[in-house]
């Protein structure tokens, strides 16, 4: 029930034709369910940095199974849990996990416009799925 | 007076099987009193990161001899204590410690539903020593 | 293709099985392909830090889809990439990969006893997949 | 005269056409000449570790200016070179500086395969500039 690679570029594709919908330039990526990455494209325009957020999100959303946007990146815990798993996660709004038969097989997440709208890419791209 | 592997088998069963009853994906790890593992099971459907995460309340559990859920996440106390431990304790709700003639023995700890459901789970766990 | 919880219980019973024919003691580990703990024994008589370390062969084997024992420790590649993962890989002997179509599902790892009977232990319970 | 998305994402497309005519697996990241990431794709029966280390090669290619193959890895000034960019170069062989009018504009790397195999293909997406 993995993400195949196909997928997965389709789902970058959506989100990165939302981005020029609403003219922002963002960078996505796509994770399976251990925050690993599948697929990535980083606009041009968007920046250098958006690349290892939009990664950090994805991660953070995989690995917890719901919107990175709903994790309180404030919490003790949260954090907690982000140093055991090696830092890689970014607790900040602009990912969304993928589901297959109601089962995290995965996320997606955007950076670089405002975390409003890098969620907003990546819920077109989920919903290319 | 250590938990035997049987014990902690029969331990993760049973509150795998609470989990079941309650329609939840939950990780359910028992650990020893230093906080090491001893049994666990990941059911399908819970995230990875709760596999981290339920050993990490269960070392909470054992290690502050009480229910994960009582400790004060951001109390500096607290964290300079699991720093000390080298970060492999997580102060979040869902894990309890595991008693044989009043002496603290290891932990039970879930993780993958609500706190209060994770909690749940080991409760049942933690029952059927 | 993942491997299911209970295909990963009937690898930890087979691994158990063979150390108690070698007469040793070692803790089990089944991780999936993104290293995250699927189902884990340890036995008594093995020690507490084995509990750690059976899952990081199995971390590392499954990280780089083969057996951990011929992952070069001092090498400064495998090193940084370790690194890189967040530290929870172990390039020692003792894990092998599982895989399903040719393709590297997650691993099993052995820790307690000597690395080729670890090794031996984690083989047997992949044979029973 | 940077790298554009069109470019990155036609020579990740050459690198894994190369890698399917060998018959391999591998992640294939392009980067910009600060190493941080403009497209990649992940074949599936590539390892989840892949998907960094290609990233890595990448990153440590562009920033060196040469094939990660030819930086001596056990090297102190290339560990610490690679320290105090934050650890996120891997001196390995698998990817190669991408230039344009003779200047390094970023890199491509691979991983899955072995170490030649993967910068086989990454020369490939090289090529596809």
């Amino acid at each position: 029930m993995a993400i195949t690679l196909a997928e997965a570029n389709r789902m970058v594709q959506a989100a990165v034709a939302k981005a020029d919908e609403l003219s922002v330039k963002v960078s996505i990526a796509v994770c399976d369910a251990g925050g690993n990455l599948l697929a990535f494209n980083r606009m041009q325009g968007a920046s250098a940095v958006s690349a290892t957020v939009a990664q950090g999100k994805a991660a953070a959303s995989a690995g917890f199974g719901r919107a990175s946007g709903t994790l309180q990146a404030d919490s003790p815990v949260i954090q907690s849990v982000i140093a055991t798993m090696g830092g890689r996660m970014l607790p900040a709004q602009g990912a969304v996990p993928v589901l297959k038969d109601g089962e995290v097989v995965g996320a997606i997440g955007g950076s670089g416009a405002t975390s409003q709208q890098d969620e907003e890419c990546a819920q077109a791209g989920s919903a290319a799925l």
